[in-house]
């Protein structure tokens, strides 16, 4: 049924035109979850208690990251996100959660943003604990909500 | 026991300091994968038939994104690569598997570079077939393999 | 009788106000070609049916540099570019040709992201083929069209 | 006979393995032409004479992005470049010539370097004086030497 | 009374929501100075008479640093600047006074993106003579005027 | 008697050449300040206490910046840095003193590595406190030791 697209009928890639698009207020969410030792856990958690504070790194680096979606994925669009917010949480035993948020009022929707944020922050957790931990995995890393635009309110089943 | 090296004994982010370790050829080649529905999986094996090449446009985005790590990754070392590869196959029924391989000769591993190749390949996937398929989700994105340096050979067990 | 206006009374350079422009729908279209040995046209046109897409890799190129031309052009305003498609055909017996189209809704024009496309893409068709073929020439690179804003209307002659 | 170095045996662009490759002193130099109206040509001339230096400006654009190169161009290595020198000349009665020169030590040659900043440079030109000169061409962007490497000693023809 | 707009009620970083702010005109405007010996501020002078020119090269790199400022301070939003400006004056015995000027039609305003121009072109002064003399300092960074949006217009005392 | 090395003899602004120069170990440590109200200072730190980790931020940025500066400074050389550390820390009763130190295996020294990092962690602070303080002021920048290369030690007078 479908096609692609970010595709021509020839096959080629290409930036779509979003200029016919409205300039609407949109947010997306996405989550995702980087698994560990539990004692890599519990050194993160320490590190909470000031003896160095990965999850605030990692915020930073998945914040920073959102701006530069559009460089890094080729057929993005640029634009001028309003909000970029990045939560990491411990879970016990062996998981950080991190959830990013993003919002803009323009003419595409922020999925890829909000999930660059997600990856980003996940790969400076990794990057920060894999001399003590070679075995972790980024897992699970999906879009949660989406609102605003034409193919209205998405929302991930739990 | 262990702490962590991107802090300070105060618990102050660093980049730490590697002018003490030998310049020596390193590899690391990390994993990855798409999940997807079997229906938005035929969507791209059709573009490989001259469609569309989803996974030609993620290659690049992720060999490009290799070379971008120490800019995206708050205490990655800058690097001169020598070598980036990124495969991406389709696994039926639901799945595109993304492997990058990179190489360096200098004084700090690559697992962040071949773990950025290979999330960014994820998200450019995710780009372009998300107007399909909103479920989508990025799996499993692990070291497999490291080389070179003083903490010697790494495997990642099947 | 005209003056520069990227250059105020003294001679300074800066990127002049635009504040004043009204936003409006810009379109610009740019062409050029890469020149090359016949024998050299024959591998990349070998490429087209499976052994290397230079014309794929060069698009990419082409598309993501129009988005990182205000970073490149010294004057540039930054634009949210609202599409970018860049085209590649084999000319024989010794010429690839390249046109690229930028739009953007927008207070000032979009040549130079037209431009920055054609030519990134051109240095990309370059960069894989110099090895077998080192006296190749990138020529004829200029405006084919433009549309929107003050100035009205501007087509090359054929 | 010959196949391209950047894709491997089954069609997929890399950036291929230098690491063999011996750390040598390399030089590349390019050269390119902006062709315009004789009338626009004497704008710049004028500049020079202080009310606004279009080829300053230029030479720093080209020489800033010699250092962008593997950024832009999606298969080129990083490198640590020592030296990019750019010049631009006012030729009667209707070019400007543009020539770059780039050395590094390293693994791999700076062709591609060299003419990033010829084009740059070209487009930056191209900027700041299309408001006057909408017809202008970037012409025989080409190779003109290339020392250092395996490959030895390059140089065009006159 | 007081607390920090840029962190949420948990200490969280984030870059905060604009979206419901309204697009207005903005303008800021900030200055610096580089103070070093006599005897370099003559050597830029003569600069300026053809053997080289510092302020020229400064100018730019500011205006280019402007646009770069949500890429280097973590929390600071995208923006389409509309106007960047930047002027360098001798001021005898031992300074370069730096002025940038930055206006934008947009959500928040443009105070970061000035500061950043003059910080920056303090920096390529004082790289560029920095060989002739190390003891140079930057001083007195400021803001001087802010034009625009809800908090109104500011001017710094004399 | 001197002239500035970046710079030809015919005033035009290069990258000037490195290849002939040892690669040896160099450090740089650069020194700067924030001045603001006494109120703002305890806004700060508060933060420390968990409110809001303004310097850990501007730590960051510092860090992060450093490895962009051959992107920022104009005629500056891509380096691999080896360390990049920077230190904040709140001087009572207005001021946060910034410090950082870069050390690189390489051809040329990394003093402005340095002076971006404190200049830039500067810049940050100041944007996440300029709601509460718009009369800050960034003061006092300058290098205060250098070793390696030729031109030897170098460390500022008290």
């Amino acid at each position: 049924m479908s096609s692609l697209t970010h595709f021509d009928e020839a096959g080629r890639a290409a930036m779509v035109d979003v200029a016919g698009k409205a300039e609407t207020e949109r947010l997306a969410v996405a989550r995702g979850r980087v698994v560990m030792q539990p004692a890599t856990l519990a050194l993160i958690a320490e590190g909470k208690a000031g003896k160095g504070d990965v999850l605030g790194v990692a915020r930073l680096a998945g914040i920073m990251a959102a701006k530069r979606t559009s460089d890094l994925i080729p057929l993005c669009h640029p634009l001028m996100l309003t909000k970029v917010a990045v939560d990491l949480v411990i879970v016990e035993p062996e998981a950080v959660e991190i959830e990013a948020q993003v919002r803009v009022t323009g003419r595409t929707g922020v999925e890829m943003e909000a999930l660059t944020a997600v990856t980003v922050a996940a790969l400076t957790v990794y990057d920060m604990v894999k001399a003590v931990d070679r075995g972790m995995r980024i897992e699970d890393v999906r879009l949660v909500l989406k609102e605003g635009g034409k193919s209205g309110r998405f929302e991930a089943e739990a």
